[in-house]
């Protein structure tokens, strides 16, 4: 699909970094907070693009949008324009940020519509509805399947035949930046003994992207691996907090509960299936063969590095995964199509996580529980300790990235610092 | 407590039928559509009081109520004012519908006020924001485990020191009376064959109740027992959904998901935790002792009649399970503070299931896995049918209520009738 945005030769007036996540070719939507209300912008090299600003001025004037529709708290009512909305703005952003272009260079009220990223602060983009997070990496299920089952049957029977997926809890999704406390629960430290309440011990990242969907089915009907795309409008990083000795003693039989739900955090910016259209690669061979409402045509997944660094407090940080989002085994249109094929209905501002994601080389995991291999390999830090899991006073950073053609789509990070235990 | 509308003296100058759910002792608050916008309601006998009328006309004047809080779609703005608010308005009702109290009975316009449940559309009380389903009645945690496991280990090692709990889809929860699909999905009827798709075939209703919030605690605290009635307005009938077979195939390791996520239906009127104070009543004595932040004091379980019955197409409804509310291991306290303990934040219109609710004798079982032994004891119709699982046709009806000293207070009913899979 050609979109006009993503030319890779164009530049923008404004100017951006080396190395920065946000070229004229990305221009990812978010929600900041400057002075008075939330409003939407677009991340531009280290400035932020007031959405609002920008309608009032009536520089979107003849794209058909509802009056103040960046004007909102939360970027729900823009997304449910649709994808082709969001396309026509993103394209009319590119045009109005690129070299030449002198209607908003040389506007009068430039000082109000460009704002400094590092002035503003980002809130959560969407009011989220439903959370399911995925299960979708195999080296991921594989490397668990082998600490706590066997390496020779490390995979479920029916993990290669099922997008394995399961609910979680919207509500405590936070964004980038907030500080979480250490969640305390049961654990059961000993087999003979009665379980025991404190703090959790064994405090995990899970290394995931996250999409997020604009508009959706009805109930009672499925969207099919060729309509997904049409209802993911973009991506986020996603920390998929996990609470390892509370979820070993609880997830039997019904699945992970209060080890996930005190937290997930994401990065701020929502960055566009559009923009990462020239990042589409193969996926792998799926064997056996999918049903055939899993099966697909065309690239379907996405070549994205990923990285997940530890910064214990007053340190430099340390990178203890590199992955890519390539190594997904199900992608997310067979995941949307998974999701409904029993006539579930996904709906605007739906979040779905990836599931961890890992590689197949041990610096690509993408937990505390693969890298520490459940604490037998210790990680040292830049300042001399070692993590086995993540320590009070700990923030975990995750960075991503797709870079082609001297063209880098970024997605800034989602950074989260642990305090102790309440 | 004492609550003035609870007074089982009370009458009313609305006509109320002998058994009905909804005498002046209950006042139930609910969502209608009539002619124009959905807005608030209460039910009482066969009607239903207009709440955003009646405050248009002054009559809730002096009880600090933000303008237009019952002109609403859904109930959520009015349960975040609070338990006392909530408590302050249903006194005022029941003061105006008692005998004696000509407010209301002659004003000029009590045929806008006064409507016939007849002829009005019941809609969902709340925007739900997050919905947790639990498995809390030990006798249904024990038939499946003695189905599916062993009698002699039929419970989880952890079942009685957690309130085992899930996160479930809040989107696809939807109001009684609204017609449902069979859903789709991948089984595996042969341990040795592949999966297949198609329509599932062991479809099954769970018999539940839910309870509403109103409020929450931020992300990072926690909910006692001794708080969390505060936070719990009302109670609905909930019929959670089930098909068994994909539930089968799908739900190792991290719960079930399309097995659920297609459906889940509740009774429209809330019935207010108020409303069912005189039912409080003790809860079985847990052993092993719990943890501390688990106990409680006081009566925190509920006598509540259910019952659940299927009716084939153009054929009479059969009452196939009793059940009581009563038969809950862990009450709705434990449920919320074990929901918090971690830091997860719960938000005004939360649903939490209660899990199926099955009593000791097989006539208490409350579905249909359990009442037909996993399909080896089919129910006799009275149209001469069997019934292992629903089929196509069959609509299934929920009603609940507690009785004492004359006054019943109702759930109404929760029925849904079961379309062929699309």
């Amino acid at each position: 699909m050609e979109i006009a945005a993503n030319n890779p030769s164009l530049k923008s007036w404004v100017e951006v970094p080396e190395n920065s996540d946000f070229p004229i070719q990305n221009l990812p939507f978010g929600i900041f907070k400057e002075g008075g209300a939330q409003r939407a912008g677009v991340a531009i090299g280290d400035k932020v693009l007031d959405l609002a600003v920008l309608q009032s001025q009536g520089l979107f004037d003849g794209l058909g949008l509802p009056d103040g529709i960046f004007d909102k708290e939360v970027l729900n009512d823009f997304l449910k324009l649709g994808k082709a909305t969001g396309r026509v703005v993103r394209n009319r952003i590119s045009e109005l940020l690129q070299e030449g272009n002198d209607e908003l260079q040389n506007h009068y009220a430039l000082g109000s519509i460009l704002l400094d990223q590092s002035k503003v602060k980002m809130c959560m983009p969407v009011q989220i509805g439903d959370y399911t997070d995925f299960y979708s990496s195999e080296q991921h299920a594989y490397n668990v399947g082998c600490m706590f089952r066997d390496p020779d049957n490390a995979l479920m029977p029916n993990w290669k035949h099922i997008p394995v997926g399961y609910h979680g809890r919207a509500s405590s999704i936070i964004e980038s930046g907030v500080p979480i406390h250490r969640p305390k629960g049961q654990q059961k430290p000993s087999d003979d003994e009665p379980p025991v309440f404190g703090p959790c011990k064994l405090m995990d990242f899970e290394l995931e992207t996250a999409f997020i969907t604009c508009g959706g089915n009805d109930l009672g009907d499925s969207i099919t691996t060729a309509e997904a795309e049409d209802y993911i409008f973009g991506m986020v990083l996603f920390n998929d907090w996990s609470a390892r000795d509370i979820q070993k003693w609880e997830y039997v039989p019904l699945g992970p509960f209060l080890a996930k739900n005190f937290a997930s955090c994401i990065s701020p910016w929502i960055v566009t299936l559009d923009a990462l259209e020239p990042f589409r690669i193969a996926g792998p061979k799926q064997e056996p063969e999918v049903l055939p409402y899993l099966k697909y045509e065309g690239n379907k997944h996405f070549d994205i590095d990923l990285e997940v660094a530890i910064q214990p407090e007053g340190s430099e940080e340390k990178v203890v995964g590199n992955s890519n989002f390539k190594y997904m085994y199900w992608n997310m249109a067979q995941q949307l199509a998974h999701h409904t094929v029993n006539g579930c209905n996904i709906k605007t501002g739906d979040m779905y996580g990836s599931g961890t994601i890992s590689g197949p080389d041990s610096s690509q995991f993408g937990s505390m529980l693969e890298i520490s291999w459940k604490g037998t390999k210790p990680v040292k830090m830049p300042d001399g300790s070692e993590r086995k899991f993540i320590q009070d006073g700990d923030t975990v950073i995750m960075r991503g990235h797709a870079k082609q053609n001297g063209v880098r789509i970024g997605f800034g990070e989602v950074a989260t610092k642990v305090l102790p235990a309440k």
